[in-house]
């Protein structure tokens, strides 16, 4: 008998396996393979359940996290995050001071990103059938692109790749308090994406855009691979890097790229348009570390190379097992 | 320091003061007390975590109890249930088969509410961390009555009340499988609205429209009369009764109006619409055994009271404290 591992929790390749066999079931009404999905009359909503342990870490915290999560994934569609619902799971003996905590600081998000909560619900469960709180959120707002939704299905040869920030702030930022490493300037990147990537919407070459949760830019990069069949090339030397997620990593043996980011986006757009892009997503802080780091091409159909410094090309794959557990 | 306890997760008293706690840093922007929030273009949204133990019990499991349950708070508002995200939190270690016979089961009752899922996000977290498995769901749809929207605030003196079945059947079925009490016929209620109430939209006298689960029949009297500030008066009598749900009350004592439903509605409506709607429940297998129980009055503005076969009054207070932990 098959038992579920933590794998399967990671956003990767065990991740996608699994939900392939739970949407079996429901048959031809099977969502796609994007962040949000888009209703009749414009709307696009999401849902997520955040369990991230430590609840509190540089950056943000558990409320900050589940209001950022759900927008992020409206905004990279060219949805407005406008609606948000809240469903707390707590565990009894929970300090009330803590989860009044995280609805604060998820109010304080949703205030600043001009996001109503409209419902919500509470369970309490017994003791030890919970670890402390997890919050699921579901959001909801409408397309600012009616005609023209943004998909990987709109990627051409030729394309560029922008990384809106370096990979693996917030993986890094988990891992650090896990491990109770102390990287100095080390946070997590966790933000709210709208307002940075709302200008790229002005731009008639925007094809797709995706926030690098669980898995990171590596499963970004591979799921747009494989559900494209187009090839993905990736210029190492260009990728952002951020001092702190590199020494994270080095320590504990992680590929930056296969570490969690909360706040940052990959992004297909056209070649002519790609300066352009880099220019809008540069005028905005969270993205003045924005870089082109790649190209879409044919050679290499369902592959994502990355294109070392000293000239050999390297397969990147969809991560696979567990770095980190509980990581948004 | 407070810490949670199980009766803040019962859907009685304890719940709503926390929950006001937890809105108050939302200040202006928070919910409406009603099961569905209204939002522009004449969509519902409304979302519900469920915990229930143990996974599956006569009548459902927890894979169409998330389904029902969300899909109801919807079919409340008069909004036709369309749209489901779902959101898995399960614990490392769970059968795998575990988790795909619940989605199956999801996916039956999706089918047959005609409800298309567009969206779903599956954590697993360790062992011991999770009790084998928690879903979160969001539904959406539109609304039939786009000009003239439920809630209690519509209700009237002299209006009558409806229940659609007897009160406390999951309730009473949880905690005979808990209590592994052998309870013959008894079965919980869980089902999907829409069918048995989308006729009574069509009468100009229907107020307002609540299924009454954690906290049961009671919890729903309650919040009318105090949110709405008139009295509402129950005859005894009246309520329809189920001789399982009263045996499992009567062993462990208690009162079957506070024991949870989930596929029950109370109903306000206007008293010369009050039989045409019976009539209209009646058509329906889950409405057989819908009643008219009671009345709202003006003589004590906030409370509920319930007139006894003897001919006493007794108030009827929102449920305290928690029956039975993890029941929906």
């Amino acid at each position: 008998m098959e038992r579920l591992n933590l794998g399967q929790g990671s956003g990767g390749r065990e991740t996608q396996e699994l939900v392939r066999r739970l949407l079996a079931p429901f048959g031809d009404g099977t969502p796609e393979w994007e962040d949000c999905a888009l209703l009749p009359g414009g709307w696009g909503v999401t849902t997520d359940g955040f369990t991230v342990s430590p609840l509190t870490f540089p950056g943000g915290d558990l409320g900050k996290l589940c209001v950022c999560g759900s927008a992020n994934d409206l905004a990279v569609r060219g949805v407005r995050p406008e609606f948000l619902t809240l469903s707390v799971i707590a565990e009894e003996g929970l300090p009330e001071e803590v989860l009044v905590r995280h609805m604060g600081s998820a109010a304080r998000t949703c205030a600043l990103g001009g996001l109503a909560l409209v419902a919500g619900d509470t369970k309490v469960v017994p003791r030890g059938q919970a670890d402390g709180l997890f919050l699921v959120t579901t959001a909801l707002g409408r397309t600012v692109r009616p005609e023209a939704p943004l998909g990987m299905g709109n990627l051409r040869p030729g394309d560029a790749l922008i990384l809106t920030g370096p990979p693996g702030l917030h993986g890094a930022t988990i891992a650090a308090c896990r491990y109770e490493m102390d990287v100095p300037g080390l946070q997590s990147d966790c933000a709210l994406l709208w307002p940075l990537l709302e200008p790229l919407n002005g731009l008639s070459g925007l094809r797709c855009m995706r926030d690098c949760t669980r898995g990171g830019v590596a499963a970004v990069l591979c799921e747009w691979a494989e559900g494209t069949g187009t090839g993905l090339l990736v210029e190492e030397n260009s990728l952002p890097a951020d001092p702190g997620v590199l020494s994270v990593a080095d320590l504990l043996g992680f590929d930056p790229l296969a570490l969690a980011c909360e706040g940052t986006a990959l992004i297909g757009v056209a070649p002519e348009e790609a300066d352009r892009a880099l220019e809008l997503l540069r005028r905005h802080p969270l993205g003045a570390r924005a870089a082109r780091v790649g190209t879409v091409e044919t050679e290499h159909p369902g592959w994502v190379g990355l294109h070392t410094p000293i000239g050999g090309v390297r397969l990147l794959d969809m991560p696979t097992g567990e770095l980190l557990p509980r990581i948004c």
